[in-house]
């Protein structure tokens, strides 16, 4: 049977495209010819242009819900109407919400993003703090929709180090710990090509840790963040994948949607071709992408 | 200088009672009468039943977002419509939202919760998986704007050994380390009673655990939740105060606001009186709570 893992390598074949494209639209950062109208209507605007412009490279698009809720009503609406555009388009959706609680809490947070009594979506981030209980709800109802679930590993901030880098006493990094939960919390969920529901969370910038990891974990996916902006290069990226190019997916957020404000796309692209900017970096990374899994994997 | 410890431990001084209310309005258990109208107003309506009903024996709320963000707009409008109230009531209000990321998000979490253009709150959860600089943002905003962060420690879910509980080579706890983190994150931001804004969470479930995280931090607020419900008693909870009987309060939401759905109250209260069974079993933990702390710190 199909699950979200097969739905996700195929929209990575058909697009021959690896990469996600974060749409974290920072107001501050959006250009001044689109502030016309509310906040909700700046946003998604800028959000559909940037969907548009990338809608035959890209398969994948990830939202981060801090950059919604902090615009309250008019941010939520942003985000419902972002949501409703990318199912219109049929791309995979995550959500970047990091949740976590207790099993009666976690339920509540699996239902409002992956139900389709909810927002549906097709994936939701999370944090595994709780252990078991407070991932299994997630897991059961992302297999009950057909939906994934990626949990945090080894995140890209430099104080990751401090608690998930740490060695316990049973000579286990405490990353390598929470990969091979990952691993038990998705049994019994692999699809056709093999991988489970349950994908891990893996920085673009720990191509050393990313490689101890690939290992625990073959047959999960792995969404790589901080690509770009955060310092990662398509060379570390290449840890998080298996010898047969497949089992991961690299996000870019501000990289891509914010190209405009880069140096090198400055001048070639005026603000109001912020969109074709996007296109441009969008279509760069694909091919970056692509040739350093290329020459590794010869 | 005066800051968010304080702001609290006054609060729990006036009302003689370190108890916290959680607002988590499940809709399906909110009494029938009450649902009248859009999913906004019967939250909010309940909600502010609940606050009338214990208005002069609470002075701390906790609001689960979780419950509020299942119910999109609506949720979100019964929440700004709650937090509007326990404003004009002069209560203090812990958003548990369990946040976290990288630090630019952490900086918009904080910003959305804690500053006076977003919410406003008192106080948010966090989690501190991503290390210092994915809590420190919080702390800086909380800091400029006298409020408080929650860093989970200890959580109350039976999975909650399954990471927590895990020794380093270095011999400490995985607990252990986040509370020394708490206080090293609070540093310099003692206010007048000696206690820092950066508090901890701790299970009501686990007494033993709790006294050794007392003692990591002495001067760290401590939330306890799963007093009630989720099994917690008063006795469990004790080991969370500082022998002077402050330094914690302790949080119940189903046990206090469906009390009229336990036995003991349905004899004494009809549906209609779902505030008054609330009233009593607030009451009713309140002298637990001082009669446990009397009783263990003569």
């Amino acid at each position: 049977m199909k699950n979200f893992a097969d739905k996700l390598l195929k929209s990575v074949k058909t697009f021959q495209n690896p990469s996600c494209i974060g749409l974290d639209p920072r107001l501050e950062d959006i250009p001044q010819f689109l502030k016309k109208g509310g906040i909700s209507k700046i946003i998604f605007n800028f959000n559909k242009a940037i969907i548009d412009a990338t809608l035959d490279i890209v398969g994948i698009y990830k939202i981060q819900l801090a950059l919604y809720e902090r615009h309250k009503i008019e941010g939520l609406i942003a985000f419902e109407k972002t949501l409703e555009y990318l199912k219109e388009k049929k791309k995979i959706i995550i959500i970047d919400g990091k949740r976590n609680d207790i099993k009666e809490i976690a339920e509540i947070y699996a239902e409002t993003f992956l139900s389709p009594k909810g927002y549906d979506a097709d994936a939701l981030t999370i944090n595994p703090y709780f252990g078991s209980d407070g991932v299994l709800p997630f897991v059961e109802i992302a297999k009950k929709h057909k939906k994934g679930v990626f949990v945090l590993i080894k995140t890209s901030n430099p104080s990751s180090k401090e608690f998930q880098d740490l060695v316990f006493k049973n000579k286990k990094r405490f990353y390598e710990m929470v990969a091979e939960k990952i691993k038990e919390w998705g049994k019994n969920t692999e699809g056709k090509e093999g991988y489970q529901i349950v994908g891990g969370i893996v920085g673009a910038n720990f191509p050393k840790e990313a490689k101890r990891i690939r290992k625990i974990i073959p047959k999960n996916i792995i969404l790589v963040p901080g690509y770009g902006t955060q310092g990662g290069k398509a060379v570390d990226v290449i840890a998080n994948f298996n010898p047969d190019k497949k089992g991961a997916i690299v996000n870019s957020s501000r990289g891509i949607i914010f190209a405009f404000k880069k140096e090198k796309f400055r001048k070639k692209f005026k603000e109001k071709q912020f969109d074709l900017a996007a296109r441009e970096a969008a279509i760069e990374m694909k091919k970056d992408l692509n040739c350093a899994l290329c020459s590794y994997f010869p």
